[in-house]
């Protein structure tokens, strides 16, 4: 449902224009010291008003003008975590329901609109409600305490955009989205993620194998479409005598020391001009995707840690 | 761990080389009536004896000797589920733990033999214990009586391979595979699954989108690499407005009611004479992993039913 | 951790004197009208304000002095779920944690102070941060839709204090209350529980027994002691021959469609003038107890239901 | 369902006259060396073949007739755990359905034939299926690894019987039991646990308390119809100024390295000559769950440890 792991037990919750989005973090020790800047520079990160040089393209107009506060409710006290479950919100301030009248009887193409109230009977039309990628940024905030908690055992997560539909100069992806932006078109992108310092045992071997337990973590966000790991599907053309010695820093499900390497896919919003939808609109959501990879793998791994 | 799902649970148990492997899967309703016949042709076509007139190149030297024959320990009376937990084993009756002596004190290059010393301090040198692709034979079992389930209900489950090295087409398969054979080497591939008759609904909107779901049953095949769906990687280069009608058969984590369709690449195996293994070998291990897909996929969509 | 059930999924939050205290409820169906009022009437009923003619004696001062205001933040449109997790607040508005300073180097007698300490490494000294009764008002919030979502199904659930110290005459509870108040002592209680239109089924044969459920749900109350059903502890000095068509509505587990009826027993309250403690007390914690335990056995039915 | 606890995941399988009865303990570390002795012992004591000196009236026909042989099929190897499932199994050898197959249309009274056919649409009639106490031979051999790594903690679970229908003094249980079997009828029991050794902080402040856990294990044994700790019951006539410094061992359901003390009362069995049923039986169930009391016990803390 809406709860992600058993040891750190994340449960994420609000729609995009209700009250407020928010979460609950169940099974963060005691004592850990919480960097408040840090996790507002990853809600920053998140809304694209970073990175790649993209505010006035890739960067939604909700996101310009709602700043994401986040507001606690347990589980801290001056600044340190209690061991208790942390609350947390972020109220919908500049939720403007009244834009979204015109979705309560449309569904949206490319949007789960149709499906929600095909599976419930009922859905919030407000802004796509739960299904709105506004839902990532509880798990940023969750996930950022799981950062800090890796950082403090060695362990560092690093994702980046390494193509752009099928550009893969970093210098050169700039350009590439402005001019889909420009067309009012949109266009995917490819995500790298590196984790260094993991120590070696973290996995298990049958089922909760490392790799499937982040591929379940990296496919639940918004827009993603494929995940692969050390050869992945390049590696189809190569005899084992060439990559066998290549683990992608995973062996049997279990981390073997090494960094392992990830990439995962994202295709394009189907919000655009192009598709009749108005307003501003993200060019490349892979983009904002980044910082939501990061977490995501940070909340997989503490699972096991 | 060891179990897969929580609505039809699946505890995997069993060295290779130990007294046997086998399962519980608790949570099949009453009533079922098992189809025997169908789980012997598939623990089969797991050993690679059937499909693509390969007896001679895919076949495991083991998959020869030993057949699988499944013994049902409880919740079946006349074939038919008694709703409480089903218990089964395949014993080893062709174990050789002797044939593995030298591995008490070697780690095989590409295997999980030194992960699984360094983790728990210990292990079960006899023919990689746990971590065996024999393990899947249990998973065959359990995933073939949520095949019948999912069938009464319409939904079916077909999965093929359609890359082998650079090769896709299906004719040409035996022959890149027969070359690699005869070379002492390895290749990749890729298989293709369809499921067809799954009703709308299927997914929960956040974490359990049943693309997460699906990847994490998938992820966790032994030498699984990559998994996508949809447009998935290839989607990378086409702009928004070519593709967002391509569903995939899941909006917003949700089946739409179209097909569902997704692939996911095998690695070429890492024993091989090439690399110093003696005795016969897998010279594509994506050919036995075609009904294990089926079967994965099929755990997993009988969680949300 | 903090979580109650897995299908009807509750996680509570919130320290005595933090923000706020509330919880999440994932897996409520969509389409269920919410009776506010109910949820009003059954938070003044746990903090004493009504039934047993008892304002005076059972009420703690802070009780009076904190109406309890739901807020709800997600999952509600115009009343009704939305099949989305259900988020609401509590907030502490009259939290006096300057009130408690004195807590912060000192363990009350039969309190949790020192454990949590030593479990945790620290704690919040705050009037029993999460060890606080308050805490349950969360769980009437959760417990009354629960409750909602049982009456449309025909099940009734029906707690009454049957036994204050020695006394059993439910007429006489006030003065034996009354009495222990007055002498700044505090005295325990019997609760018992009768569960109505229960449909035959309910429960799982082995380890989820209806009553293993029950057990659990309950013993989780604050200050509760015991757990009995059916025949219960008295039934010990009767041969089977004369109480064993006595089923206490259950059979191996499972509901067989008669009434459930158990019985359940609370120690009368550390924190008295008595033992050094300061203020206005509960005499009979019993008394607020008995909507606790209505809540918490209908959180334990939904989750098979 | 069949499954106890999520750290030592134990499943239990199989039907009392089926072919085998068995379980799978997951979550076990490596390194265990196992004492096969003491669970043979502790299998002896579950028949009531050991203990009060009551081999002539305390124990079933079938307990004589089928000695439990415990064979080991995974997770071991030379006696020591290997950190993987450990799979067992019991052979019903002496199993005869063919003295159930009057069951077939015949509900017991007191037994849960009815309510099973009632929700499985089918049930199997072969000496109550699942819902027959030799089910609990799997939870004393998979409870028995738990008491062993408890032991090497140094925490000791001992449970012995302290009261037969009104009777309290040990000396004289064995009489009175004598007396209901000369009668063809059966009495209750009450059984208390002692836990010894038991570190501070084991336990969850909200749900999971210690004693809520230990009541759902305990509550899970067949028969068991109550659960106490502490004061118990008893204490609901002692003012809080008497009973306050008894803590039976938790505070705030967090174990406070004083003894856990707890109590559980046991049904006369339904199953006796003078309500119809024919053969022997047994005249007092209690005797034989006490070492099911103890090996519950262990299964429920080693989810804490």
């Amino acid at each position: 449902m809406n709860v992600f792991g058993d040891k750190w037990s994340f449960t994420s919750f609000g729609e995009s224009h209700g009250v407020a989005i928010g979460g609950v973090l169940d099974g963060v020790p005691a004592g850990l010291h919480i960097d408040f800047d840090m996790i507002r520079e990853e809600l920053l990160r998140r809304k694209g008003a970073t990175g790649y040089g993209l505010p006035d393209t890739g960067v939604s107009a909700r996101a310009v003008r709602e700043p994401d506060e986040v507001e606690w409710l347990s589980g801290v006290l001056d600044g340190v975590t209690l061991g208790t479950p942390i609350a947390f919100i972020i109220r919908n301030k500049d939720a403007r329901p009244e834009d979204y009248e015109y979705l309560k009887h449309t569904y949206r193409v490319g949007h789960a609109d149709k499906v929600y109230e095909q599976k419930y009977g009922l859905r919030d039309w407000r802004g796509g409600g739960r299904a709105s990628a506004r839902e990532t940024a509880s798990r940023v905030v969750a996930g950022c305490l799981a950062k800090q908690e890796l950082a403090e055992k060695g362990v560092r997560i690093q994702a980046q955009l390494v193509q752009v539909g099928a550009e893969t100069d970093p210098n050169k992806f700039a350009e590439v989205i402005a001019a889909y932006q420009k067309e009012g078109d949109s266009i995917g992108g490819i995500v790298e993620c590196r984790i260094t310092g993991l120590p070696v045992g973290v996995g298990e071997p049958i089922f909760d194998k490392l790799q499937a337990h982040l591929a379940y973590a990296i496919m639940s966000i918004n827009a993603c479409k494929g995940f692969e790991y050390g050869t992945g599907f390049g590696g189809v053309t190569q005899p084992g005598s060439a990559i066998n010695h290549i683990s992608g820093g995973i062996a049997g499900g279990i981390s073997d020391g090494t960094d392992v390497v990830f990439r995962c896919v994202f295709k394009p919003t189907p919000s655009t001009p192009k598709a009749g939808v108005k307003g501003r609109h993200d060019a490349c959501v892979a983009v904002r995707a980044v910082p939501v990879v990061e977490v995501m793998t940070a909340l997989s791994l503490v699972q096991f840690l």
